[in-house]
Order: C-alpha cells, then structure tokens, then sequence
C-alpha cells in the first residue's frame, strides 16, 4: 500500500478496505466454524489461551488501552523490553484477529499508528483479573485505569 | 523422601515439613521482598504472566479445579494433549509457588496425587474471565463449574 501526502483521502480509503475485510473474530461471531487449525480443542479457556497464552501479548494490549501508547517504539520501551521481532509477531497477530488496528500516519519511511478495537477493549476483564491476582499474590503494582495511577 | 506401607504416619509428616516451608507465594504474602530474577517488572499484570502466562499453565489449574483430575495421567489425557515434560515442569513450578501441592499415594513406584491449593482457587476469576472472552469470541464451548456441564 503506498501512502502519499495526499494523506487524508487515502487513510480514509484504508478505512473502508478495512471495514470491508473480515477479522477472524469477527468471523466467528458471524457464525462462521471456527477454523479447527487456530485451535487445540473446544474449550473457551484454551482457545483464549492459543491466541493470549503466552509473556507478551497481554501487555502490548495494556499498553495500548491503558498507557496511551502508539508506535512501535513506544511498545518497544516499555519496562519489559519486548524484543523487536516478538513485537512485530504479536502485532501481527493481534491485527489478523481484530483486537488491534493499524492506520499508516508518515511516508518515507512509512510508519504506521496501533490502536485497540473495540473487540480488544473486551479483553480488560481478563488484563483486571490478572492484575488484581498478581497484585495479592506476586507483590506486583497495582495499576488503576480510573486515575492512571499506579500503586506500588 | 522414603515413602513405605507405614503410609499413614508419614504422609502426616510430609505436611508437617510443609507447611514448615514456605511457598514463594506466601512468602510475598508474608511482606518479604519478591525476588527480582522472577519478574520482569513491577507491573502486576506483568508477574502475572510470568507465572502463569503460556499456553498450558492454566489448562493444568482448570483439570485440577474444576474436572476432578488428579493424577499425572489424568491430566495428560485432556483434549490437549500436554507434552509430559511441559506438564512436568509446569507443576514443579505451580508447586514452588503453592498453588498446587503433590501427596504421595501410592510406593514402588513412587505416584502423587496433585491438587489445588487455596492459593490456587484464588486464580478461578483468571479463568472466567479467559472462558467468557474465549466463548464471545472464539467460538470456545463454555463451562459451568456450579453445574459441571459445558454448552457448545
């Protein structure tokens, strides 16, 4: 896709190849069978897991629904030091399943802006669930999305 | 640990050394400092994952929670096929932490029963949230722990 300084027409046509293509999640709540290759069995718990399971993605959503972070840059500096190609990976991953979009904001070189899709805010309870066990039981800081505070 | 038919007398001591030591768990609990070489951040959210954060962790805390499984085999025979080392070394690790403990059960050969701890049950929020999300949104069959049936 080539991105111009006529930038404004084009973002908006990006948008509507977007809004007509459709993500996999979106595809399951139409009804479509899941595709038994993105899963190890019919367990809701387990299916999360083949797409959340892992260190790192989890994180990046937190970062992009509660930390105001952007760029891949800006998840790049985050405490954990996510390595690069993990990153992109998750990102990518992450974007076919439609928890997060990319929109292109510079040319030359062409760098692109994440955001959380509404599918992605759906995933807070879990990232709340996870922080208040590891807050009780890990001794971890306990980040508060109302204020933006964070308690040790 | 020597494990012999006088099973009764020695499985009460195998709880009193114990609950003489303590999980790392409880010891967080107990104010003393988390160990930095565990987490990667303070983010609780974060150590969360650091625990618990991969594809198989939590699949092992819902068979022992909510499916009645007990043993190695047991476990290894849900729909997901676990490798035995990752099972292995995922409950080595769930039992460092205390959230699952081992007794043993049987001699020559040597067999524990594993089950969860009050520690453990506490990650049972962790799990309703990934079940729902997996079943709004991936297709994933959802299980009623108060019923112990799972609607497709």
């Amino acid at each position: 896709m080539k991105v111009t300084h006529k930038g404004v027409t084009l973002i908006m046509q990006v948008t509507m190849v977007k809004n007509r293509m459709s993500t996999k999640i979106q595809k399951f709540k139409q009804g479509v069978a899941a595709e038994p290759a993105d899963f190890r069995s019919r367990c809701a718990i387990a299916r999360s897991l083949d797409l959340i399971g892992d260190k790192w993605t989890l994180l990046i959503v937190r970062d992009l629904m509660w930390h105001g972070k952007e760029t891949f840059q800006a998840l790049q500096n985050s405490a954990e030091h996510i390595p690069s190609n993990i990153l992109s990976s998750r990102l990518k991953r992450l974007i076919e399943f439609g928890i997060v979009e990319k929109t292109p904001y510079q040319d030359r070189p062409i760098r692109y802006r994440y955001a959380i899709t509404a599918t992605g805010r759906s995933l807070e309870p879990i990232l709340l669930s996870l922080m208040q066990w590891g807050h009780g039981n890990l001794g971890g800081g306990y980040f508060d999305p109302a204020t933006g505070q964070t308690t040790p």
